[in-house]
């Protein structure tokens, strides 16, 4: 009999039906002998429909406001998965992010966990009922509610998992599980059985769209074993867990990721401290630089580029043009239509050879390369936004990524 | 300077305009130099849509997951008024039941308040914070969140009045007062400007559609001053006070209410007990006896009629028809068709000429009185459903209604 803390997204609890739905399968678990946590996620669009609702009642929104009007989606949920589960028999009982223990921060829409007492939860458990808690919510310091931030849910069944002593956390949602490339430009592309932390981190930096981040981060720090899978097809989906696979694939998916714009400030002096004024000021004026690469300086100037959410580069750019006098800058080039693809792989740190397939792969396609950065486990090129589906395809064919792991040539 | 408890009920907080013109309102009130403490219902049809979303996911809906469920709704107007306050310049703060102080026994879906412990609301006064608190709500004994039933939020904004010692109570509504009668029915009805609560009891409990009886009885027993207004036109409204007004009217009000079903026993025995044990039956089963009569027993036999809400008339009539034998009915009559007309007015306990105008009013329309039942300030009759409407404006026409209280002549 295992201890499981299982959470639902929001198209896994959208309606009425995919409540009864989720419930069935809760009601199956505990006959199969487990005892279930759930954590619920607010119904489908519901959390975006909140938000419009405070856009048209107010311009400026108090977070302590907004978080109380938008952890109401999530209680909704689970008072409504309570009684759809009470009709089925089990037992079960909602909690708020409150009653469930959690105690945060007073950073309101993003608090931060400061301490779980799931005293609540032990008691619901130990008396035989589901518990079913309200996903990214808490109770702060101040005792006002506390929202953490949109995908939170996953960190709620994370953190319960870990406090509660779970066998494992569950976060089922409307994929399978993780694919080696997104199965919608490769249908070739071939559910993982086993990824480790790692992996999934720089999978979720670099355009897969799920679980939530900070999820995995707490997961990975506080070994809670994950388990990826769908509330559609119920079927076994990928388990994420601090090893990974034994038998290491060299490269385990292809990613790639349009959220982001190109900006490259050229011809700046090759001196120090260019570098800290620019990001600097970019970060007091709030904007979210992820790669960075600075070119091989000619003739004592450089280039340095990097990448802005899209929604973000106008900012950046007037922020870098305010600054251009300043640090020397020859010209300041924005750049929507990049596309950053990636390869992924906990065994590219001891097989060189990865890095040299894989531009040899966009080279035989034509694709030219604009930045390259890599880290221990992730090599990621931008390229034209228009090649990067070619990209993938290429990539995830060249690596063999359809195939089982242990049926991959080595590169 | 006054302390104010305004409380807005659903259709006032319908939407986001409804929301930005109650925050006006309430702007203007702090500018005049009133503190106000807001009370709010949940937005429009928000509670219904609840309800429906249970009745889709579940057969058995546990009260404890009602209450999470159904107090979201109040939880969700709060937030969004305290952010169209703060948007207007106005500090607001939204705070649940539970924030507010307000402790409960755990009788879920109809709570009773056990204490209130107002400490957060009194500091926001005192900080200059308007306190937007969530009507019908509170935390049990138990720690559960509970609600206080439909028109609960009336309860949370008089019990509040009370505990902060505020100068009056507003309950703002979309009508715009107490009237001496319908005024869709009668086009003549006035609005009054001054009601006793032992008036307006009578009023609420004999088809008046507002405030919540609870509520009233609960600003009687503590001597809080009431203003019924509307949210839509905010011109001020009816007061209702422990006196009502120093010259008293005879008549106040004339009130209809076709939400009953009248039920006749024939022919039992008139004898000790008989009564009895019919009603404790009806009792058993859960019907709501309203109206009781019996009438004068002529050759050792009585026929006993009583009032009760349609949709139970029918276990009422199971319930008669199985004590039968037993009680020595003859005969038993349901009947759904009838309408119920009453007088109020506290100056008729010393008028006794009213009961007479108003069975000769009745007369000369030709309308049958099939039953008649007094109160100390309040006289009803059964008639035909469809003579209902004529009574009541032959009535108010009788009683001089449409004039201010001086101009009318006695009975």
């Amino acid at each position: 009999m295992a201890l499981l803390v299982q959470k639902f997204g929001g198209t896994s609890v959208a309606d009425p039906d995919r409540i009864r739905e989720v419930a069935d399968h809760v009601a199956r678990c505990r006959r199969r002998g487990d005892s279930i946590v759930l954590v619920v996620s607010a119904m489908g669009k519901e959390t975006d429909e909140l938000l419009r609702l405070a856009d048209a009642v107010a311009r400026t929104k108090p977070g302590r406001e907004m978080d109380m009007l938008i952890t109401g989606g999530e209680r909704k949920a689970c008072a409504l998965m309570a009684m759809a589960l009470h009709d089925r028999g089990v037992p079960a009982a909602s909690f708020t992010g409150s009653q469930a223990g959690f105690r945060t921060d007073t950073a309101h829409m993003n608090a931060k966990i400061l301490e779980i007492t799931p005293g609540r939860i032990r008691d619901a458990l130990d008396e035989g009922i589901v518990p079913v808690v309200g996903g990214s919510q808490g109770v702060s310091t101040a005792n006002d509610v506390t929202f953490f931030g949109r995908g939170g849910s996953d960190t709620t069944a994370v953190a319960l998992a870990h406090v509660l002593g779970a066998d494992a956390c569950e976060l089922y949602t409307d994929v399978s599980g993780v694919f080696t490339t997104d199965p919608r430009l490769v249908p070739e592309a071939r559910r993982m059985d086993l990824i480790s932390f790692d992996e999934l981190l720089e999978m979720t930096a670099t355009g897969c769209p799920k679980p939530a981040m900070r999820s995995v981060e707490l997961a990975r720090n506080y070994g809670v074993k994950l388990h990826v899978r769908s509330a559609f097809t119920w079927e076994p989906g990928t388990w994420v867990t601090e090893e990974g696979p034994m038998e290491q694939a060299i490269v385990s998916a292809v990613t790639h990721d349009t959220s982001e714009a190109k900006m490259t400030v050229a011809g700046v002096p090759d001196r120090p401290g260019v570098a800290a004024r620019l990001f600097r000021a970019l970060a007091d004026a709030d904007v979210n630089v992820d790669m960075i690469v600075q070119n091989v300086s000619t003739h004592g100037v450089t280039d340095i580029s990097f990448t802005v959410p899209h929604e973000q580069l106008e900012v950046a750019v007037a922020t870098s043009e305010s600054l251009a006098d300043e640090i020397g800058a020859e010209a300041i080039t924005p750049d929507h239509d990049i596309a950053r693809v990636s390869l992924i792989g906990a065994g590219m740190q001891t097989n060189p050879g990865v890095a040299a397939t894989m531009f040899e792969t966009l080279s035989a396609q034509g694709i030219n390369i604009e930045m390259i950065s890599t880290s221990a486990i992730r090599i990621s090129c931008v390229v034209r936004e228009d090649d990067a589906e070619r990209a993938v395809a290429a990539l995830h064919e060249a690596f063999e990524l359809h195939k089982a792991p242990e049926e991959r040539s080595k590169v």
